[in-house]
């Protein structure tokens, strides 16, 4: 086996599957983007990468290595190996089509949902509706003490990497997350690069 | 049209629909009790209540009075009207099946998931994985400014009282929370009062 390279363009989306003990990495070319991600247990689609779940079980709002991220039946499903900038939301939803077309008035805008969605049909997913809420990795979601949070640009600079370890068999999505109208991307969406294993064939 | 009251004994659920514009509440009856809740507007299953729409909207972990907490489809579907107690979670999952089986070794326990959906089955719910992430009202989930969070007893007293006004067709789900394990409810599933608008028939 040998390395595969995914080079998501900017506010566009990919998918890949990853064998449980292997290893992947999502790369923030330019620096500056958000990365939506969502997994699937490969052999049953219903269970789900799960953002409450990981609160749950990791008592933070925030994520670091040596953290495993949880599925919605409370399975450890990945883990973070490495992680040069520690900057990621696990928190807010991913841009859907009525988020551009209800708060921005632009129908139609490409979107993280959307996304992930078209590219995992292929691996059995039948609806958006079945896409789980997403980590959305090098995307800045600062809280303060009382509770308060928010959507600003990310510090992440160009090359900042995270490494992801499957532990188990899994079906991932990412989007480049295509929000140009207001912060989190530095405005302008530039590409995510993923490396994983390439199964022989 | 006269009240109804649905008293939901400690540990187990409940349903019930709500039109548009209409008020209901649910009152812990004996103190320190979590009532998990989720909603569904009632013409379109497919559309949820949904926590992170709402941390998106709220840019908030709490909510408080006036705030309107958002579907999955980034729309307004219920606001608070009122509220003693103003601590409750929005982050963390409901109880289900494998939190039980699995962290605690009781497989079999009563929990929050299978509360909620046995009685949305009879609304149309045909799945435990339609049931979205849920509103823990009156549960206790501190967040400290590193953004560590956790599950501890609730402040609320005998009484307390949260008033929800429909912005849609709703149909809404309860749970006395049957965590008896560890803190949550004080260690004893007491009563969730739920009032609303009998229909006439």
């Amino acid at each position: 086996m040998s390395e595969a390279v995914l080079t998501i363009p900017g506010g566009h989306g990919g998918a890949l599957s990853v064998r449980r003990g292997e290893t992947f990495s999502l790369t923030d070319v330019a620096g500056q983007q958000a990365a939506d991600f969502v997994a699937f247990n490969f052999g049953d689609l219903g269970e789900t990468l799960s953002t409450a779940e990981t609160r749950l079980a990791l008592k933070s709002l925030y994520i670091k290595v040596g953290d495993v991220l949880m599925s919605s039946r409370g399975r450890p499903m990945l883990e973070i190996v490495s992680d040069t900038i520690g900057i990621h939301d696990y928190a807010v939803p991913a841009c859907d089509p009525s988020r551009y077309a209800v708060d921005f008035g632009c129908p139609g805008h490409r979107n993280c949902l959307e996304n992930m969605y078209e590219p995992l049909r292929a691996y059995g997913v039948t609806s958006p509706l079945a896409v789980p809420e997403p980590f959305n990795f090098f995307q800045n979601s600062p809280v303060v003490e009382d509770g308060r949070t928010g959507v600003v640009d990310p510090p992440s600079r160009a090359g900042d990497r995270l490494v992801l370890m499957a532990l188990m068999d899994v079906v991932c999505a990412v989007s480049s997350c295509p929000q140009d109208i207001i912060p989190g991307n530095g405005l302008v969406p530039t590409p995510v690069e993923i490396r994983y294993k390439a199964e022989a064939v």
